[in-house]
């Protein structure tokens, strides 16, 4: 894909000439992986404002075959540590201003860069990010795989009976992840959260050797990562029939989510999302318990812009993917949450995370 | 082990002391971890260099339970982001010199801290990780259950006959992961590698579709995470009878490694323990074709000081815990490397993986 990584600087190089950069210096790793596709655990890339062709990639020894093949098309330099040789590199070439992720390099890297060549470094931090938030088709296409991997992983799980009553959170956690690898994650793209009973109520339960009971509201919080993209889905269940309580909490949630998604438009402010979902959750007189924002961007990372929060700043865009989960959590009782991984479109978003979320009994 | 963490606490008192601050600020999660017991992903510690009932932990409100059940003898605040609102906490208490994580906090984070109180903001980097150097007997006792673990899963999948002609690279790596986790691991503690035929000479391949071909040279570098310690294992086979060149391969890498873990004494120059092993390797005028240094700390990362390399600089201490795993890699042919994670020791080293490194045909 060098066309698609070559498209993704040439949108970089133009925010790089609107803050009078003469090149960027990127050491965050995903940025590296968008702006290339290396997927090595040590680079560095010095991305020229105007000239692909100055563009240079950096890594070590140990992936010389691998960055070969994966930045067939910009000149590279093999050398340890990569940031500061491609300082010297941008002194060498009598580069000016040279901006510096300021949110990734540390006050102890800087001093490296900056006794490494003779270049004013400018702070210039999250330009990158900022590209991030609106997904290419290529990247959409990867958060589908990863989205359809934790699909059918639950579906197999459901089939095959694994989710029953007598088993462990741990359990049920480790078939969930190893069926999303027979379905093509290279892993889970965060630590799965399965969470029996009252562990449902709190929100970031890992899981333990808590077995399920039948009666059990049983939340499961997981993804698969996939070429790089994470999904993230969350679905609440109840072993056997529910009861009046938990099937009351289980619509009060979906009627919550349905409300999220369907605030979900090009140019809505991400603090309206939040609003449209919450408003559900409060006139049922249970804001307090809807303990955290209604979600958040996905891609290269699992938490990433825009944050769809109380306190969230911005916009969506049509391209953006988010997250929607609000949650409900009775503590010492149960919770419930719903999560979607979604792209904002022109119309009604487009949903990646396909489980069906109607309340299932098994 | 509220007296563990207490210990270490005490220790890193000392060091503040000797630098003159007041406190320390800590943000890297590693080293709360370290000086707390808590294993959630977002928190912050200011340690007090005389009291410590001074000491506060910070946490958010999602880990309100957990941290009351893994830091019940720290004063702790529940704030999001933590780091400002510990220096505020500093501030008020009118503490002048507080030391501050410099190879953690980015440039943009110190500005963060400089806006959050009125405190000297001093650089404090590495005093965590130079005491996390030498392991206390809890951390060995993690480290040896997280190389038994690699241990048992490497012995069941050879004993199942996982390791033979026909499979996957991917199928292999999968299967010693899940068996580490049968043997109590939380997980792989890095990306398994196992690596098939001329793929063995590269020395960090990720496992592919790559069939097991009889005769071919394969080598797994695997370890298993236990309590947040990190297992560190290479171990190379040959499936069915070996070449010579192949056995002369083995051997000269195996003598290297004796070398080297022969080499492991308390007050032993960490780059003469490189040289040991590097002697045997260059002598067989193989030198050029060890790709790497000779090993690393480990511990609560996978890679940690000291560093056993050319560069490397200063000496061993009983306590130590690192690997040993020189490695010969023939490009196109194929490479064995061996490793093991031992702890130096008064005398001979503790070695904690016990695998056998006799060449093995499976």
């Amino acid at each position: 894909m060098p066309d698609t990584h070559a498209r993704r600087r040439a949108a970089l190089r133009t925010s790089l000439r609107e803050r009078d950069l003469d090149a960027l210096l990127v050491v965050d790793l995903r940025n590296i992986r968008y702006l290339t596709g290396f997927t090595g655990s040590n680079a560095g890339l010095l991305v020229h404002a105007d000239d692909e062709e100055r563009t240079v990639f950096c890594t070590d020894g140990r992936y010389l075959t691998q960055s070969a093949q994966q930045v067939p098309d910009l000149e590279r330099i093999i050398e340890r540590p990569c940031p500061p040789a491609l300082v010297a590199r941008a002194a060498e070439q009598t580069y000016g201003r040279v901006g510096f992720e300021s949110h990734r390099v540390t006050v102890d890297g800087l001093d490296v860069l900056r006794e490494a060549g003779e270049v004013e470094l400018v702070r210039a931090s999250n330009l990158i990010e900022r590209l991030r938030m609106v997904k290419d088709d290529v990247e959409v296409e990867a958060l589908r795989m990863a989205c359809a991997a934790a699909d059918r992983a639950l579906a197999d799980l459901i089939e095959h009976g694994g989710l029953r009553a007598g088993r462990t959170e741990r359990e049920v956690a480790r078939e969930l992840e190893s069926r999303m690898l027979d379905h093509g994650a290279a892993g889970p793209s965060f630590e799965s959260i399965v969470a029996t009973g009252a562990n449902s109520a709190v929100p970031h339960h890992r899981p333990t050797d808590a077995v399920l009971h039948t009666g059990d509201l049983v939340k499961l919080d997981f993804g698969a990562l996939v070429d790089g993209y994470h999904s993230d889905m969350t679905r609440t269940f109840v072993l056997g029939q529910p009861a009046d309580w938990q099937r009351e909490l289980y619509d009060l949630v979906a009627a919550a989510q349905a409300a999220g998604r369907a605030a979900l438009r090009p140019d809505a402010e991400v603090r309206d999302v939040d609003a449209a979902a919450r408003e559900v959750v409060e006139q049922a007189g249970r804001g307090e318990e809807f303990l955290h924002g209604l979600g958040h961007g996905v891609g290269l990372e699992i938490h990433e812009a825009p944050t769809l929060g109380k306190m969230g700043e911005g916009r969506l865009s049509a391209g953006m993917a988010v997250t929607v989960e609000p949650g409900v959590y009775l503590s010492g009782r149960g919770g419930v949450r719903i999560e979607d991984t979604l792209v904002v479109r022109d119309g009604d978003p487009e949903l990646l995370t396909l489980t069906s979320k109607q309340l299932v009994v098994v």
